[in-house]
């Protein structure tokens, strides 16, 4: 059975799951789906005007120390970024945009690694550039098309989904009609998806 | 190193932790310490009136989905008790007045038992005096002794220090000066204090 990995370019719990996504998933013989969304108007309709990492500093403080133990864990570079959250949404576009190519698992992992192990500002559009140079000889098209309004309506329609099917953060993933929410969730997510396809 | 278990009675992510610990850490070979606190006054610091669980109602049905697949991977039954969150002071004054006693883990076992796998409301003292009946002669004393003004004092103090370290959620882990939280971590809390020990 499927496993769809929605996911926030400005989550630092994302970058944990792109990074070990693909490795895992072939594993375990599993299709998936890339499922890039927008955390930002789901936490506006609670009334949040930024993360919850960000107004409640506890637990701010709490998860840049969690995420320092599990990047260390899965043996992944990580650096604390001076901007947290970043403006995600034309990273979110282009990968829309490349979601059915080979090489969008690659750029997906090359803008979470640019943001968190190496601490650039994946807002700013040469960063993104720069990633898309590594996949492609055209990157200029790809950001082109990742601002027409056929790829703006594509990932607003996925966000407005991602609220209908009830998501709250990222990552999460969904299997049949099954959530799980966070990337420690993962194996439990794929062993669903492992068992449903042997059932 | 030791391990500090910090729980709530009326959490039900401290279920999975508080029934499954003692197999866990005796096989870590680890000594640890059970730190019955109180979330409340944490909460209301927030501006919360109750769990988030209940006025994040997106939030509250899938964390008893969650509940239920985690329980089931532990082998441990679980029902959604009519009342949540209950008022679980008189349970964690009991707690606080039989730490040290041998019997102590077995009490709070039947407590989240009661709650989680029965679904009865332990914010009866009929419930917890019951839950007393299986490990001491006279349960009366048990709860006369939980409501003297030292073990009320005891319990104020130690979710002041849950305070003051940082605590925000239950169950957390307290390893050294290292935090951990939720029952999804317990096993990082033990890695950690595994290693610590060996260093």
């Amino acid at each position: 059975m499927k496993v769809e990995i929605w996911f926030e370019f400005a989550s630092t719990y994302s970058y944990l799951t792109v990074s070990r996504a693909e490795d895992l998933l072939q594993r375990a013989g599993l299709d998936y789906e890339w499922k890039p969304f927008l955390l930002g108007p789901i936490f506006r309709d609670k009334g949040w005007e930024t993360s919850p990492f960000v107004f409640d500093e506890i637990k701010g403080a709490y998860m840049w120390r969690d995420m320092e133990r599990r990047a260390e864990r899965y043996g992944l570079p990580f650096v604390r970024p001076q901007k947290f959250p970043v403006n995600s949404l034309l990273a979110a576009r282009i990968m829309t945009a490349a979601l059915g190519h080979s090489w969008c698992s690659g750029f997906a992992r090359e803008v979470f690694a640019a943001q968190f192990a190496r601490g650039e500002d994946i807002s700013d559009p040469d960063v993104l550039t720069h990633a898309l140079e590594k996949h492609v000889s055209d990157p200029r098209r790809w950001v082109d098309l990742a601002q027409s309004d056929y790829v703006k309506g594509e990932l607003r329609t996925r966000t407005e989904t991602a609220k209908d099917i009830g998501l709250f953060g990222a990552p999460s993933f969904r299997v049949g009609d099954e959530l799980f929410w966070g990337d420690d969730r993962f194996e439990d997510a794929i062993a669903w998806a492992v068992k449903a396809g042997i059932d």
